[in-house]
């Protein structure tokens, strides 16, 4: 099988957006994309068929911190991967654990060798170290698997910034030379992301956007923004970063975002996208549409017979009215998540088909100047 | 539009049991059917297309206690009614909230005029008499709508359950005067079932079941069994019930049960069921399958990774490992209530399609025998 490809094919001429093609050995990825998040190996409230017909998802994410916990690696091995686990054929992209273990482990331990962390299931004690990542990942079996790298909050000191930065460096090297040790376990290539660090500061960025644009890997990612920044600097250090980035190779920039913030990010080169919004923001009754962002718990669409997003094809969407959507979650109905994840998840997938569309036809630019103000008014 | 018709096409020579086709001016039925609740206007977990493709469900139901309070009858009658308000399109039965008032609501007093309760939900206080449940049901607009009646617990004394009796028989005639001088609001044809009662003593239940009759009702219903009296009970006095209701009209046997109550049930001359323990259940992590029962978060399926059932044809059942819904039910996932939901329900469906087959091809009897046996397997 086959390393993973990328056929760059449009480049916009007033902005840094272009289109392209991903090829793994589960198929294949037309860029812009948006991944939906699997955390466990499931995409919260919402099933593999729904997620293919429905959403027209191309590919998802899957947690390396949370799989190695449940359902653990005896049990992915024993079923052959993830894939095959959780019946998802299509091309799957795993983190490295890196950002939970910061985010959601009890005590933790950052040294040399990797990170001590206690679970926040059961308090039991586990070491993340480069190389137990990439073995775990191997186990997971992902498409896509992303470097250990340590991912400092924002505004964090510079001192602390460059030696976190050196510390993620060192860590690919490590989870470098273990994928060149060790083989994928279920017969498909498996192919690494290393990820820019380097917080707000211009120097570290440029500097870590070097050295990973020096390893020439299949591609490459921008991680540390998103976590606590402005808009404005994150929009600025995803152009830096894209500035030192292969263009021949994907740019995924991690955890973002809103509508508006992918939008931004295409503009800025970027190809892939994840994040848990458009899950988890729809499981608390907050829609993102072509009109604009719905608090569906409002009042106001008590009596709004009108279909939730008539702006797009989708047979939820289309098919169920605000009034209905809003009973459901007024009585705490468990349809209510399922339908305003499948809304929103179906809504990020049609946005950035839309910006691939807009971007081969030559007027991406001015398209999303209009988008991205449409898509922010409260409604 | 045209009255309910029931078409009595089989009727199995060793049992009771019957096949009949049902007419509504919302399509078709083939009997013996199971009904899923969709109490709110939801079956819980499962939207209207699964209902329709994977659960292959030809009716629902509806609570009109829950649906009273909660969108509320302006909202219905504004949407057009419950079928355009969540889109589901097919027949529509609605209790009488009866069930409700006794089982969920605050102090409730039971008068000649109706109950006065208190809403489970703010306390807020209502009256539900025989007219306003008629009107209530009127708004909410489904094809069989039920007379409001009151259902004594199992072991209740003779006296009371004489006279709760014959309160409900008072309250029939109230329903179907009401229904006499209103018409149905959106254009098709509403049908009253009326409920047998009587508790579980012999001179009661028939008293009760020859009055109900003799009003030669579209359908009748049998009320006041499971609910607390012994299988033995609740088969004994469905089987008497049966025996003096018309045969060339539907009977229902209302919230009943397991996989095993309604073959017997089926094979005593009942028509049609609903319960909500296959969605419950299945919330639980219980599920109903054609080798038995099984408890979904039990150990011993962490590494199975054959099909959740594989008895039959359907597009989760046959998908998903029993290792993954586990796995899913042990980490928390929503996914794994949809998951399990659409299997337990799609589970009764083909139960009773089953049934209804063997009854056709004669052997129905040797069949269920065998089947309730091995339905009971924990395993
Ligand atoms: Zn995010
Ligand atoms: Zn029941």
């Amino acid at each position: 099988m086959a390393k993973l490809n990328f056929d760059l094919q449009h480049t916009d001429t007033l902005s840094r957006a272009r289109t392209g093609k991903i090829t793994t050995d589960h198929g294949e990825i037309l860029t812009p994309i948006f991944m939906p998040v699997g955390t466990v190996g499931s995409v919260k409230a919402v099933n593999q068929q729904q997620l293919t017909n429905i959403v027209q998802a191309q590919i998802i994410l899957g947690n390396t911190y949370h799989l190695y916990l449940r359902p653990g690696i005896q049990v992915l091995e024993q079923a052959g991967g993830l894939h095959k686990f959780n019946g998802w054929q299509k091309p799957i992209l795993t983190d490295s654990g890196g950002y939970q273990v910061f985010s959601l482990a009890g005590t933790r331990k950052i040294k040399e060798e990797g990170v001590y962390f206690q679970s926040h299931i059961d308090g039991s004690r586990h070491l993340f170290s480069p190389e137990k990542v990439m073995d775990i990942q191997r186990s997971i079996g992902a498409d896509i698997i992303m470097a250990f790298d340590e991912c400092p909050h924002a505004g964090c000191e510079y001192v602390y910034a460059r030696k976190s930065m050196e510390l993620t460096h060192r860590w690919l090297d490590r989870c470098l030379a273990r994928l060149a040790e060790t083989e994928g376990r279920y017969g498909h290539t498996q192919n690494l992301f290393p990820i820019v660090q380097g917080s707000t500061f211009k120097d570290l960025r440029i500097a870590s956007a070097q050295y990973i644009a020096s390893k020439n890997a299949a591609g490459n990612a921008i991680g540390g923004l998103s976590v606590g920044e402005t808009e404005e600097e994150m929009y600025a250090f995803t152009a830096l970063s894209c500035e030192y980035l292969p263009a021949d190779k994907p740019r995924y920039l991690m955890g973002v975002g809103t509508p508006w913030n992918i939008l931004e990010g295409i503009s800025l080169g970027v190809d892939m996208f994840d994040c848990v919004m458009p899950t988890r923001n729809a499981r608390n009754g907050m829609l993102f549409t072509t009109q604009g962002v719905m608090n569906m718990k409002n009042k106001k669409w008590a009596n709004d017979f009108s279909a939730i997003d008539a702006g797009f094809e989708n047979e939820i969407s289309n098919y169920y009215s605000k009034a209905y959507l809003r009973h459901l979650f007024v009585s705490g109905e468990l349809l209510a998540g399922q339908l305003a994840s499948l809304h929103n998840l179906s809504f990020y997938l049609w946005l950035v088909k839309e910006a691939r569309r807009h971007i081969i036809a030559g007027d991406f630019t001015s398209w999303k100047q209009e988008m991205v103000q449409r898509l922010k008014i409260r409604m």
